[in-house]
């Protein structure tokens, strides 16, 4: 809904659902935006942000515990829609986004939990998988 | 196929397949596209049209019920393929677009159907779903 | 895992499991990117490299058999990671990509096998599909 925290909503209704893992696809417009990138030399993240509305042009990611809660990992592909723009695309992973207009999320549910670990080697919390090459 | 119109053949298939809601994914090539988006402020869409060619880099979407037919909402994201462009790519809404080359669809058809209902608020046509906050 | 070729390792994934056919998502990071699109004209595909990490902001994809063997079809959107760049996304059909940090993917398997066989028309190995118009 409209002017709702996209990371805080989608928390909130996986604890309530019980939801723990899932991976999921969204359109939309949102702002308030926070885009990132990570940067494996200096093992941190990049960011930039956006405050007018953009297109959702593609939303997509997963949800998998860590440290027992469901942590939401997001990238999108946003298009800007202040007018005189030529719907450019700009993306990365989000860190944070508020629903402008609307946010149509579709979760597809896994039966089984899937975790996150912290890897001194990345330094990041990758997900623990059993098919880990992949 | 090339050269098809993709909202009306979308549309087609779930007529004769009887399908009333669903998510979908694609990739391929389409050209004659219009590509918009919402405006909150004037509650209209503005749109950019373009003739050529492009890649469906991303293509998501949801299908779901409006006064008893299957309405076709798209967002995609399209990477120029014109010589000497730079493979940047576009984004938005999705008005219009003609199969070029090809576009493999995948549809995950749901069993219940889901329904858009006119929200006075938004001026849009808004899912209506259980899980409404989301 | 970082370092990795990603259609070696889906290929090898796929052949390991069985898996014939199946749509997939993916988001992370990927460099040494071979990105292109297909010129229908000149019955060839055109392409452009780039050396250093980008973030997946989207990947999409399928799997199909091509003689008997998994073949892998993958479009995506990536945005440059570069200092002082500003998360502009470039697009199209992924030709190689070596994963940088993590990729994480999601597969959809499907139950009975879908083909790709040559079409003279377009130049190209295309889905077999009993609903051919999509």
């Amino acid at each position: 809904m409209r002017g709702e925290d996209v990371f805080e909503t989608l928390t909130d209704f996986c604890e309530r659902e019980g939801i723990e893992s899932a991976v999921y696809s969204a359109l939309g417009a949102v702002e308030k935006i926070r885009l990132g990138y990570y940067d494996l030399a200096s093992k941190q993240y990049g960011s930039k942000e956006y405050q007018h509305a953009h297109e959702v042009a593609s939303m997509t990611g997963n949800i998998a515990l860590v440290d027992e809660k469901p942590f939401i990992h997001m990238h999108a592909v946003l298009s800007d829609t202040a007018p005189g723009t030529e719907n450019l695309c700009v993306g990365g992973h989000v860190f944070a986004a508020t629903v402008a207009v609307t946010l149509e999320v579709h979760l597809t549910v896994f039966n089984e939990p899937v975790t996150r670990s912290h890897d001194e080697g990345i330094g990041l919390k990758l997900l623990d998988c059993p098919n880990a090459s992949l």
